[in-house]
């Protein structure tokens, strides 16, 4: 058996079976071993930075990491940016680069590069293989540190994968993550027992499953908001659920939301802070006097800490939460808080949504608030270009679900090829894309920056003349798509998105 | 005045005027400075990739450095590919990353992150700037390690920009590059009056200009023949010209070309080496008994070494030529021969070709040998998705130049964003798609690496299901485009592309 094979087989055993790859020569060795351990699913993209994205996704359903297989220096390149917001996630990635034969490498052909120090500043865990005998013991640490909320970066070179002398090697076990000390969850239930105004941010993966649950009944018993940061990777949500309020994105709107906060509870979160940094703005958002305590350190279990600390504060009594209400399907000419409506009105029962909207969806976590459950996924590192590739992982790790993927379209521009993953893979992502011709976060930033913007600064924000055809992008990439020029209209195009189980593309003229 | 305009007005007055620009809040105050510096021109593009290879093929065809403006680490991030590929072709880029404001940093707000480690591996120069007062010193800098062919990135933090005090900094005079001293080019000549068997290997901008000139003349003197390593960044060619051979891709194919080659005489290159390593094929191209002189060394003037060269053998006697001829245009059912037949038949006078046409396109130089005199430009750091890119910033750079671009359907999807950009800018940019809807080239690799390839990893290796329409994909970024399927069409789609000095896009299915 080559390394190549031996590699697959090792994770595959450890329950990492799903790949998505844009391969080159250098890793020929192993797609050719994908004939040979059938239980590894190969996804293929267009381009590096849908791999990334994709995993980050697979990983916010899952749970699991799923592998990236990349092309050298260049090709990791291409997948830094949605790797920063997977790390920034604290999502699982392992990503597999290839590099050239290791007789080769001190020729310094065209395609060679430092491969460590590209993949180190997004890398916890980095080791470039030694041989085809070591690539499966390599690949077991490459997955435990994954598994742990970690990137991590396996680099083979392309002997070490067609040598013979594979070895596949089992997983470890893996302890549990911890439960924080007692001493933590006491001063925690002090703090909410002491009826001073508290918030509650929920980070990582704190915001679903029965800590989200427990969470709600805290803040039901206690009086605590349940709040998350602006960027989360993952929110369980809609009517029955624990109500959890988004930090704003805007410096002014976040200092609002958290004024007179006197107490803060972290649960796998950093304090929140500004997006940027404005001369005339703090950075920190919570009031100065505000008490901060982190109920979860890196690496213990915070769903583990919010069942303990609900059993503390004497919870058990339910929670809060509004039944089921959608928004009546609105009419009439697109607006953003109709287009928020048609999406409250039909987003089907256990849809994820994944919103990289920006500007225009800023309506939309309020209109579905009460929509049936349903999951809610945002860019967490700021890097635009995370939305489709996001939806395809999210997807693929989530069979039967429906995907509705909210997109601005300059959003849309980074990470465009991965609509043909979705259409390839048959993917039901029902992607929107808010067509406001132009970068219009940035014209904000530019008003705020300059009492007069002129026509030139203008023009680099701009995204018309020519403007972008989603519809014709859409139908290059293999998913049919129309524009929508009425609120009922596009309501129907939503409710034929959810219901074809297929991808489809929506364009809004905005 | 601000940092901002300080260093917008320092890079003007040394002379770089070009930048391309995909900005965010880090940067809005160099966008701002634009409309009060109107002498720098800044061409937005929709994905960092595109404006790191349109400054790569600015800088092959003008000689000089334009600056890219890339949004904190994860905007440089997916830019690196195509830094990549300018490193390897010598080309001088200034990158200028925004970052967080100082006294922001230490919030490690979500878009943080470590851009000088991030930037290192691809960057000669480096410096995070300080304050407003000191961009103007640092951008003087910037553009003087740019201009000895070097990727410089200088990273702006948001405060330094947008404070007062920026002080706009003179160039100082650059002592141009020196000729090699005379024991160099004495042995060169030595070695060229023996009468062995000697290739002259032109790298970097040796095959060009008066130094290509001079080649020829020394080649015609000497008998030595001129080549070109497989990754170039240009030749000057067609009729009236010195003929210059290419290295071959494939590396029994490159054997073949140097067997029996006793000298190598190298111009500002490296001695050639297989693209990728073999387990059966040796990584050196040149036979092992082959002497090798350096012409130059890095830093030194090479067109001022090969005119000393020439004078040195002797030569002022002209160069072997072939006088103007093109292929007929061909007719009929589309074989890869004919389309390279209609390029070498349309082809218009001083035209510049941007080739990653990879496998479809292998016959393109030969059929083009004789055409009118034209440049050639191709992937020099193997990391597909350069092309598109590259033809924007070439077409800048020369104003009433038609340009055609040559590529792979596989390679386009990398940075097919820059299609918009030609649009915009309205650049006589003809794109030819070769739809072999497969990454072609790997299916050979596969080949090679196993006796049956399986069905699940050739999948991997195509672009089917959906097929690419890329007639709708140039419609959608503001392109007109057509989809031919005879070579007399594609021939007069060609003329009518270049005729147009517009933007246009060909596809042609193989």
């Amino acid at each position: 058996m080559n390394g190549a094979e031996s590699l697959v087989r090792t994770l595959v055993n450890a329950g990492v079976n799903t790949c998505f790859a844009n391969p080159g020569t250098t890793e020929i060795h192993l797609v050719d071993a994908l004939d040979r351990v059938r239980e590894m699913r190969c996804v293929p993209c267009l381009f590096e930075g849908v791999c990334t994205g994709a995993a980050d996704g697979y990983a916010r359903m899952s749970g699991n990491p799923a592998v990236t297989l990349l092309h050298l220096g260049p090709g990791l390149s291409n997948g830094l940016a949605n790797l920063h917001n997977a790390k920034r996630a604290g999502m699982p990635v392992l990503n597999i680069i290839g590099d050239h034969a290791s007789f080769h490498r001190p020729y310094d052909a065209p395609l060679t590069s430092d491969i460590e120090a590209i993949a180190q500043p997004f890398s916890a865990w980095l080791r470039t293989s030694k041989s085809a005998a070591q690539l499966g013991r390599d690949g077991v640490q490459a997955v435990a540190a994954a598994r742990a909320g970690n990137i991590a970066t396996l680099i083979v070179p392309a002997d070490a994968a067609w040598c013979d002398g594979g070895q596949p090697a089992e997983m470890p076990h893996l302890s549990p993550a911890a439960c924080p000390d007692g001493n933590v969850i006491d001063r925690a239930a002090d703090l909410l027992r002491n009826g001073k105004p508290t918030v509650i941010l929920l980070g990582g993966r704190s915001a679903q499953g029965d800590g989200l649950l427990r969470a709600g009944e805290i803040a039901a018993t206690s009086g605590a908001k349940l709040m998350v940061p602006f960027a989360f990777p993952r929110i369980e949500r809609g009517a029955g659920r624990p109500m959890v309020e988004r930090i704003a994105y805007l410096t002014e709107q976040a200092l609002g939301q958290l004024r007179g906060i006197r107490q803060l509870i972290l649960v796998d979160a950093a304090p929140p802070v500004a997006f940027f940094g404005h001369p005339d703005r703090p950075s920190m958002l919570v009031p100065e006097d505000c008490t901060t305590l982190s109920l979860t350190r890196a690496g213990e279990n915070a769903q583990a800490a919010l069942a303990a600390l609900a059993d503390a504060v004497s919870a058990g009594v339910g929670f809060k939460t509004e039944p089921l209400m959608r928004p009546d399907r609105p009419r009439g000419e697109i607006t953003l808080t109709g287009l928020a409506q048609a999406v409250g009105a039909t987003l089907p029962q256990d849809a994820i949504v994944v919103d990289e909207s920006i500007t225009s969806g800023r309506g939309m976590m309020a209109a579905t608030r009460a929509a049936p459950p349903h999951d809610w996924l945002v860019n967490t590192g700021g890097s635009i270009g995370i939305g489709i590739p996001l939806a395809v992982g999210a997807a693929i790790a989530s069979p039967g679900r429906a995907v509705l993927c909210l997109e601005g379209d300059g959003c849309a521009l980074y990470t465009l090829q991965g609509l043909w993953t979705a259409a390839r893979e048959a993917l039901p992502v029902t992607t929107v894309i808010f067509a406001n011709r132009s970068y219009n976060i940035l014209k904000g930033e530019l008003a705020a920056a300059t009492p007069n913007p002129g026509p030139r600064a203008l023009e680099v924000l701009d995204l018309g003349r020519p403007d972008l055809d989603f519809v014709s992008l859409a139908k290059g990439l293999g998913i049919p798509a129309l524009r929508t020029t009425t609120l009922e209209d596009f309501a129907s195009a939503l409710r034929s998105g959810f219901e074809s189980r297929a991808p489809s593309l929506i364009e809004v003229p905005l």
